[in-house]
């Protein structure tokens, strides 16, 4: 079977985050044939253009990191909270810098968004600005099914596994599509 | 003559940043009875709920220094880039972080947005994003007039100054517009 | 006390539509000094510029009836449900009518949103459009409480009263605070 | 070679607008292998559940026929203006209509939007917003080239001609990347 290898950029910084342990999760459930990876984000410096020098292998080396691993992804997939009713700063940052690389590592490339939070609405305001970012650096963003876990104290054990089974067959569905979505585009270039 | 006090956020943190220029011909166009002044955001670590301990005097001193300055200001001004159709990261994780003092120095405050891009489209959709962003942390942002500086190259000099006389009217306006809602917003409270 | 007088428009010509429940439960709930009446939208033909005479005496009646009654309210109140990720159309077409009359009946109005669900997430990204179009229309809308009324068919009864008294106490709460803020507008003019 | 058949949607009603002027150039610019259609939108009601009976022969006629050409289509073109920072109601309207019908015409179909206006920003707001609509019906939309046409009045003559060259040849790159997207999606499968 075809394979996807797909970067993970997890939008939160903190260690106990829902979202870092529904990164684990997909870790787990990932269907046959996805392959997940994560990109670091939080040693990135801030975005700066003067830290930019025209040849990656300048720049700091995180941000040079990072963008390797992208460029080396055939998927790109995102999961984070919702902060503000946006992206997290940090989250956005990190697609800043890898922006910035001629050709663009996210060029052409499949993409899926999912997020948790620990109350009832979150994360599709997040999403949708994120699918908006995805225009602008041509990110393919699977659209159905869309992936939130509301209420992620009940689906998460203390120590951050999941342990609702009917959000496990959704993540699982949901990271299939994904991979169907990303071997059609793949296979479609 | 009532005085309105804003902070100003510069959401690029490039030395030679049109953006940077239009902070500096808004201090030198700012209407009497507008004060402006600027908080730094370069200097902030991402945002990182582990590194956010429960009192503000605990956090890292350029977050808590930030919190303080919009804390203390009647009204918030961003002059921000647009970034990948977003809002660019450096300045989101600034919100991200002043956000999450309690009570929150964003809170019922006056706001406006403004942008200079050297192409001809940009800045609004950073603009509606942040506007959103508004939405949750409670800011009042002036809805009219809009400004965005677009094909920066041909109304700022090589140094940075503001030399086209159209765009510094209009600038005039959407100051003084900025600081008659500020009075407007602080006056009803 | 001072009186707020609130043209409501909603957005489901559906007879037994939830939003309309809503509309109703929010006349019935209205705080003292907040006077509610709605603005009717199903009349309306769909908007066509050339069906737009220079003076609205000789426009469609019930588009120059619409505009008449938005330009001698005080505030503007949308309760609506959220089709296809966005504001209905038939709302839109009535937006689209009444922000073609010079001046604008729109400008310098407080305005307030809410909307009602069968669902669980619905009508946040409904109401983050309309928002936007308020920024076009210079309408000042209320940022703080949100409201939206999930899983609606557990709170209003079969023949469409609202039953849930929590419900209840959030919409008070929420005319209440749009009342308000429209005395603030209005007041500060 | 394989022909792609999009039906094209356009939002103004207006007999002299420069989106149907767009769409006008856009049939005349058609690359070999793309065929475009016009579906009407102008003559329908304005949607209303109560107006849509369980049988799609049963709706408004002009509703049915909309979505059974939707249905028939390999993709779907929108060329629209922005109406106050958004989609015009009249096409959110046809829309909302199409969408309704099980399963849904839009469903897993290439899309693409443009549009024209007279001013220097516009269009991208709405193009933003159908974007979003196009997450919920499940439309892969082209990310790039975008195309909006601004300054219509320097690109038209007067009788509706599209008379600028530069403009044609992006219109028909655009429309070429819209092509080859839509046998991409198609052919994928």
């Amino acid at each position: 079977m075809a394979e996807v290898r797909a970067v993970t950029l997890v939008g939160s910084l903190r260690a106990g985050s829902y979202n870092r342990a529904l990164w684990r999760a997909a870790q787990a459930n990932a269907p046959e044939g996805l392959v997940l990876e994560e990109g670091t984000i939080g040693d990135l410096p801030l975005y700066n253009a003067d830290l930019q020098p025209p040849t990656v292998a300048e720049w700091p080396a995180p941000t040079a990191r990072l963008s390797a691993q992208v460029a080396a992804a055939d998927a790109v997939l995102f999961i984070s909270p919702e902060y503000n009713y946006s992206i997290p700063g940090a989250l956005k940052n990190a697609i800043d810098w890898v922006s910035r690389v001629q050709p663009s590592p996210f060029n052409d490339k499949p993409a899926a968004v999912m997020g948790a939070t620990g109350g009832m609405w979150g994360t599709t305001r997040m999403q949708y600005h994120l699918r908006q970012v995805g225009v602008f650096v041509n990110l393919h963003f699977l659209q159905k099914p869309e992936m939130l876990v509301a209420k992620a104290a009940e689906k998460f054990s203390a120590t951050g596994e999941l342990t609702d089974e009917g959000t496990r067959k959704v993540l699982v569905q949901f990271l299939t599509a994904f991979r169907d979505w990303s071997l059609r585009i793949k296979g479609s270039r």
